[in-house]
């Protein structure tokens, strides 16, 4: 499996054509950005483990009835993934109110919420992933009404998946980020990554947090936080 | 009826108790407020340009098979409704793209949508009114499941009839915006009004804007515009 073509960088990945036209290789970065890439910054490490968590975790979702990008872990920073169309509708999850869900509604950071809200953004920077709801996505062409029906169902599978898991690892999962890609076939599959950049994960005996908030808020020990996440998460490996 | 005690003062309207514990009679102001009462202006005629148009199109309504709180006008400024507990959620209906949602998707106004969208806000003059979806509204308590399903139905068969009653006046109806009550049987109603403050309304032949967006934008003209849409709206009256 080599790397052919650099076909996209982003702000914490980068994704390479493979020899084959139907897989991808996907490369973690160090770099961190936050609030719509006005804060940056980068970590020793970050990649590895954010590749080591997701990496973890798909095998597990698939197992789970949940299809997903994943193929398998290349090296360190490199996994190898189904080449997908990625649909422009970013997936969050939340448990607990947090963010700028807490900011928006004034719903105090930590308030559990009595059932899961499954909120949908439009993945536009320019814009900066403003909030839609799925008629302004089907409206605008982004998805159909039967994909987002399936993206809903595939999201809320995640979540009853990963709140135990994590639970059992002495951590709650507050909220997270999906991303979701078409594949030739038309079938949905789980896409992008699941690590502490794209969830918020609270530690269950002291509420510390152990994702992104750290670097975002300007807590201090992001390194150690998401080294930890890895450790609870993987095991060790 | 005579007017009781005063129960809330709104921004475009006042709210008074009357003898029956199961009606309201809401007065019309000349006040007019935009951008969540920053800006602010008043002018001769608008209560009872308001009050004629909402009073005309609520029977309407009602002979459509929508239920709404009208119960009948009383004065130039005043109507008589049924009182109902406003479901703090507005319905926002949009059949062509502009204001807020243009702006905040990058969709250029008068873009014509697909299909309507319908959009939800939470009814928070402290917050500004923020966007939802009804996972969030049903999670927060704001409304369940079940109303949601029928507000929507609801604001659905508003827009359907009003498009075409729109058009043969010569005017595009592109988007509006609603308030839903309960009584208390349980019965959600369509409450609040309909008006050029909470809709946009272009003449057909012309673009023009007839409607607050002349407020709002400094156009110029508000007081003609919203009497030209009272004389179409209904003939005179
Ligand atoms: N299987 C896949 N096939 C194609 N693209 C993918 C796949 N999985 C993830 N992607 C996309 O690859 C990119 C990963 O890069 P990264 O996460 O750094 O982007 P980003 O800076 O977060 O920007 P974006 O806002 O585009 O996600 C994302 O655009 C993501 O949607
Ligand atoms: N039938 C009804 N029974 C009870 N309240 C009603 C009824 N119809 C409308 N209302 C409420 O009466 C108020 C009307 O006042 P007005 O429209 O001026 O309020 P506003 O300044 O726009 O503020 P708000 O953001 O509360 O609407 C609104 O709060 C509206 O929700
Ligand atoms: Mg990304
Ligand atoms: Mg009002």
């Amino acid at each position: 499996m080599t790397r052919g073509k650099l076909l996209y960088e982003g702000k914490a990945k980068r994704v390479y054509a493979t020899d084959k036209s139907d897989e991808y290789i996907v490369e973690y970065k160090d770099d961190a950005t936050a609030f719509n890439a006005q804060k940056r910054g980068e970590w020793a490490g970050k990649g590895e483990t954010n590749n080591a968590i997701s990496a973890h975790l798909y095998p597990l979702l698939e197992q789970a009835g949940i299809p997903t990008h994943f193929l398998g872990r290349l090296s360190e920073r490199e996994q190898r993934v189904r080449a997908v169309t990625i649909v422009p509708v970013e997936v969050i999850v939340r448990n607990v109110a947090a963010g700028s869900f807490s900011k928006r509604l004034g719903v105090e950071e930590g308030t559990p919420l009595p059932r899961p809200v499954v909120e949908y953004c439009y993945k536009s920077d320019a814009l900066g992933d403003p909030l839609i709801n799925t008629d302004t996505a089907v409206s605008l062409g982004w998805a159909s009404e039967e994909d987002l029906r399936r993206i809903r169902e595939l999201a809320l599978q995640v979540r009853d998946f990963l709140v135990p898991y994590f639970e059992a690892r002495g951590v709650r999962l507050i909220d997270f980020k999906l991303e979701f890609g078409k594949l030739g076939t038309g079938e949905i599959v789980l896409a992008d990554e699941i690590s502490p950049d794209t969830c918020r994960f609270w530690d269950a005996a002291t509420g510390e947090k152990m994702d992104k908030d750290r670097f975002r808020r300007d807590l201090g020990g992001e390194a150690e936080a998401y080294a930890e996440m890895r450790r609870r998460v993987t095991g060790g490996a």
